[in-house]
């Protein structure tokens, strides 16, 4: 059976698989257009989201295509079609996301900005530091990169509030909530991170009703993605203090656009999608493992359902 | 029985220990003159060590005083008495280091210094992260606090290497050292925090020889002591390239002197004394314990030997 990788990290994607035995004939292509020539019976592709969703337009042989990413909003167009299997990858960002967030997090409980620049001007900074310690968490959405970010609060003294829609499953959630009580979640949260998934349900969660019923001392912390803020009404908040600061890293068109506001504001903290980088070392496992089932003819782990959109 | 309190946050001492009920007959002073007046027979005393050792000094009433700070080296002076007991803090830092260190070594991981100057340049910064989850942290002190600390890297997916005189007291340390194995111990280090008490023993143990034993990728942090690290060696070693950086709490001298090479060298970062701090919502429980022992003739905890040094 044909494996067409599709990928910046096809090279170290191969050499991983290969040590796995599978089986498989391995093919790389450079473009779909290249893959159209050498791997137009592949039956698996393993590719990120762009290159990946040519692939399905153009190789009806596809029957199962895992993506190297969380996010597959292009695999949802409606144009696209829907009679194969497509897999992501969940349950290898939580660390990544944890580092991510508490390294915001702490920066901004002791000031390190701050105390940078009073070194460079010579001055002796001692003042007191904040602590996580006690604080607050709010999480908006709670599935393993959820359960990860509540597991370090946790070891941090924290409290933890969670969001979902339903589900109730990690154990270092101190309080639930869902549905309509938003507001109630809200009210307390220091540290407010949205790892909520990309779908019409999500768009725009946090906006001005949302950001009101928080404290002012809040700080809002995006890793997720962009499509679940509302940037316009966000500038507006952070501008006139209904909350302290803003840590992004996605945003609702990207790269962010050259006039932003959020580029110059020095409460917002930009940083260029890296929260959680797509690892082969972390993702290859996974591939390997599913495709273990598929050979087998068992259900894959990580299906995405093109109804809910993940 | 009369107890002196010596403190800028006297009132809030005052508060949290009258909640305990002790029985005490509370004395606030706001330095020594005034307590010799209002407070020349007091038994017990909580006091900073800057006012504590002038108390010691001079009112020859005191049974006990219990330092609010870990560090006691005032109260070593060859002509200070030592016919009482000293107690100090310990076993309450352990969160607050935490937080220090870890702030700092997902900032360098992270290399949010670097993403704010892009943020500042509207550049959009998409360069990969680094990650602790891996690396190799390596404690020099493993008490109380080096235990926190290994508690956290060991959260962080990292692995916890340990040097101490003898004690092998913390689970989460996976390789002991001792004596002689310090350049065994540094060999494969990322990150080297020195947690060492201020004691004629550990005075310059971070050495040209231990620096040159670490790789060239390693960062030295010191929240612990400033007499710990041979500032001269140190800042050759950041110089020429021996080792990546340093994260400074403490110094040979503090402040920090005006003329100090530390300030302007872009790979220290400087801190001003702020990686932990007493607070007495954290200090007061540990007095009120100790009191209740006093009161009973009990052995009390965190007594200073003082030809230990701690």
């Amino acid at each position: 059976m044909k494996l067409l990788i599709l990928s910046r990290h096809a090279d170290e994607y191969r050499s991983l698989i290969d040590q796995a035995g599978l089986g498989l004939s391995i093919i790389i292509a450079a473009d779909v257009n290249e893959a159209r020539r050498t791997a137009a019976d592949a039956a698996i592709v393993l590719a990120e989201p762009a290159p990946g969703v040519q692939a399905i337009r153009e190789l009806s042989s596809i029957r199962w295509l895992q993506c190297t990413w969380a996010g597959i909003e292009p695999f949802l167009a409606s144009d696209v079609r829907r009679d194969y299997t497509l897999t992501n990858v969940r349950g290898v960002f939580g660390p990544q996301m944890s580092e991510y967030v508490f390294a915001y997090l702490l920066a901004y409980e002791r000031r390190i900005f701050e105390r940078r620049a009073a070194q460079q001007e010579r001055r002796w900074d001692h003042s007191a530091p904040g602590a996580l310690q006690g604080k607050t968490i709010g999480l908006l959405g709670v599935g393993t990169i959820g359960a990860a970010l509540a597991g370090t609060a946790k070891h941090f003294g924290m409290r933890v509030k969670g969001y979902t829609r339903r589900s109730e499953a990690s154990a270092d959630v101190d309080a639930w909530y869902h549905g309509a009580q938003l507001a109630a979640f809200a009210e307390d949260v220091d540290y407010l991170v949205s790892i909520l998934p990309n779908t019409p349900a999500t768009r725009h969660v946090v906006n001005a009703d949302l950001l009101r019923a928080l404290p002012r001392r809040a700080v809002l912390v995006n890793p997720g993605r962009g499509s679940a803020v509302d940037e316009r009404v966000l500038v507006a908040a952070l501008r006139d203090g209904t909350i302290a600061a803003a840590i992004l890293d996605v945003f609702e068109t990207e790269p962010l656009p050259d006039d932003h506001p959020f580029w110059s504001m020095p409460n917002v903290f930009v940083t260029g999608h890296t929260a959680a980088v797509s690892r082969p070392v972390d993702i290859a496992p996974l591939f390997i493992d599913n495709c273990r089932r598929f050979l087998r003819g068992e259900p894959l782990k990580h299906v995405v359902d093109f109804e809910l959109g993940y």
